[in-house]
């Protein structure tokens, strides 16, 4: 690994500083930096190259994001079929996606480039919108598809097919499609199910469904899941919580999984279950 | 019961149709009826006298509601202080707060003038949202008060009092403060429990709580409840799923018990585990 | 307030020096001390009083319990219809029911003889178990009438009725009667909701049930509720998790609000929504 | 396929009816008859071989199954690693495993023969209980391995291992640990998600946890699940409802992917969402 890119939340008050101990720490090792554009912003009197956020990633053979899980979310899904690994720094508390928080910044990035973090490749959605036969839209996500109701929508109805064979049907304020990733964030709210996360897996979750038997549904990574809007009401597909679009009546949603998988980086010594109890509060009474 | 009201919902395909049996078989008992303004438009050779919604309730001794739990909620909101009796006659299925369906609509309108239906007396809820220390809105509702986040939103932060008390925050898509009858609507679907029509009491019921501890909570209908928006995001509130405003960061609403309850009318055979049993599929296997 | 009751854990490790602070405190200020019978066995070298639990209540004015939730439980029960006041000392954590812990045991002591502390009263359910006509047995709860499975049962039915209406049936492992004091405890673990502690009224929570629809019920605390066994399986009642009967197919057990209130004191700074937070995390992200 | 095993559930009233009519139908096909030790006991007049539920596998190339889903369960266990294929008939409404009722048995019967019918492979879970290093028994299980509480015990204390790592700990009445064919089982009363039938994944799910946050969590099947229990309670280990034995204290229960698949056939027009939406009721209002 000779080429590292950095990537970090604009608004975050210890991005600049945690950017500035990064660059003299990897630039002492020789290390080539490309700058995320808009992080670029962060560091003024830096002579460092920069990337868009979408050419980032052919760039270097390293990304070092620094930030929350969103600004992880968001690097995730631009790097697409390259598959260049991820190493997360949480500028808060410890993430479901980030590795590690400022205080072993420095250390993590050296395990990284000594390939001693291990990696864990989870699974993405490749999610498409059609409307009367064309596709409108194309969507990568690493947590979530979701479609949900405005507020003052009435109760929506989604038909769902999988395999293209009708499965069931929700009214509901929304539904939920994640991957095993995205089992611990917005799945959880509404009442999913964890998933391990380098499962081969997806997860459906009806939010306030009005049918109280449409329980959350698992099913295998390879099975592919339509959702088709059969009423008229005011209603948006969100990915990962970052990306909207207003849905029609009769739109589907194709969702399938994505050719490829993101790679993120952690400490072998952290697996999932330290995580999930310090996130949870495990065993505390 | 000298005087009856009529209102039926604008675009049931029933409706004429059963107001205009239902005006035929009132007239001959030498009853005065008055029409609901757009419900006059679905009597269109009628000479019978008609009122505003918020005029109605105080020109007759009972009102007849034809719809669905939507129009009479609407319809109840409107009754207001005057105590006026409401018999809802469902068009469709058998709902929660509408009493018979159109099979038995005559023999439960006869058995409403001859004072042989039951009187639940339900509560209401009394919310007033203040900006800056200005009340800019009060609202009735007989269902419920929501505060929700738009698709597009993060998630909201809000902080409850209870009687002036900090009593806890929700970090969540949002809020719902019901009435007993509200119970089976929308907080049943978001995960809250049943309350028994008639009591005096409210339930908060979070919706997609990011805090999975946050479980709902029932208080007495004599606790006010003040619930302020923490941070500034897309939020609405709603009443009844019917009325709707927008919220800024630091609005307050503020809900407590109504002034007075709405009487609405039900056979005395039918109680509310026999609505219960037939809406839940109760006992089928 | 002249004369007090002392009750203990046994086997609670702090106790006999706890106990002993206590006595020499109370005894200072002149006042009657009376011990629980098995709680002398703690204090060797007392010259006290001793009472059996049951007689206890009726020659105190106030009684300190020293244990857990499950200590002042078994206190509560035995007080039955005097409504002997009862300050609870929590020998570990907040607890729900206890109101103070070690650390301010002899503030709290001094404040309920100075008539300084608030008092909750909290209402109790009476149960009734009846085969064949005869009554076999009477209780009192103040947390829960739970009708359980055993691990090699199959799925239990019950059958549910109020106020002598069939309401409905339960296929399940079991039922949860509680009271709003026992909301806090197995009711939430079995996904009910919480109820204020004051609040007449109780809740039926089923243990997985096997019928996804049923949902818990809130009731009012004046409506009797009759639960029948109706296949023979292995199926035990219990009361407060610590009295415990088992019932045979066709038994019925009736449960309506007890007669008497318990009344429980507590610092008026310490309110319910204090003790929620506390023991539920909540506001951690 | 030449010889057919025959197996019946002994109490079923409209058993021996269907037999007769099976064996006349198999026995003008040529076909050789085994039939299942108990279930010859309803065949009285015949002559043909009987086995022993453990040895009958090995004797035939096709198990059919009159009964219901528990009768199939134990019927699957007893086929162990032969991979014998089952068709299963339920004799009362469709089951979750059984794939044909009464009025189709006969069509169903041919279609097996003719290698017309389809067939899901469903994983199942081998469990071993250690108690001092010693192994004292194993179990085989297609719907559950779960671990729970008798009625008068008190909460009990489950660590958790996955791939011999600690992952999380248990505070609950038990801990359902199912196959994606449990799912729709106990699990899905406790709470649990539904599990596509044909996926290689274990999901764990508490009953009634006293940890709000403990959700439920799906493995790959692929990892080893170590529960110990940690306190001196009354405990059972149950292998899909139908074994059970007692645990002590430090008694192990190690659970993983069993060597073998269970091989059910069912119509190929009749899929998992057919049936799901079936025995749930979905899409009724």
């Amino acid at each position: 690994m000779k080429r590292v890119g950095l990537v970090a939340k604009p608004d975050a008050v210890s991005a600049p500083d945690a950017l500035a101990r990064l660059i003299d720490a990897l630039g002492r090792r020789g290390l080539t930096i490309v700058l995320e554009k808009e992080t670029a912003g962060l560091v003024p009197s830096s002579a460092l190259p920069s990337a868009l956020k979408p050419d980032l990633a052919s760039q270097v053979d390293l990304l070092i994001v620094l930030g929350g899980d969103g600004t992880l979310l968001s690097m995730a899904r631009a790097v697409g079929d390259l598959g260049t690994p991820i190493l997360g720094v949480n500028l808060g508390d410890l993430g479901f996606l980030t590795a590690t928080t400022l205080d072993e910044m420095l250390p993590a990035a050296e395990a990284a480039l000594a390939g001693q973090m291990a990696v864990d490749e989870r699974m993405m959605l490749a999610a498409r919108l059609v409307r009367g036969g064309a596709t409108l839209g194309e969507f990568v996500a690493l947590n979530d598809v979701v479609i949900t109701k405005s507020a003052m929508s009435r109760i929506i109805n989604l038909r769902v097919a999988v395999e293209g064979e009708y499965a069931t049907a929700y009214r509901a304020d929304g539904l939920i499609i994640s991957t095993p990733t995205g089992s611990t964030a917005y799945c959880l709210s509404a009442g999913g199910p964890i998933l391990f996360p380098t499962m081969d897996a997806v997860v459906l979750v009806p939010i306030a469904s009005h049918t109280l038997t449409n329980r959350p549904i698992v099913l295998p990574g390879t099975q592919r899941i339509d959702v088709t809007l059969m009423n008229d009401q005011d209603v948006m597909l969100t990915v990962d919580g970052q990306v909207g679009v207003h849905l029609r009546e009769h739109d589907t949603v194709q969702v399938e999984r994505a050719a490829t998988r993101v790679r993120l980086l952690r400490f072998p010594r952290t697996d999932f279950f330290t995580v999930l109890r310090s996130k949870l509060k495990w065993g505390e009474r």
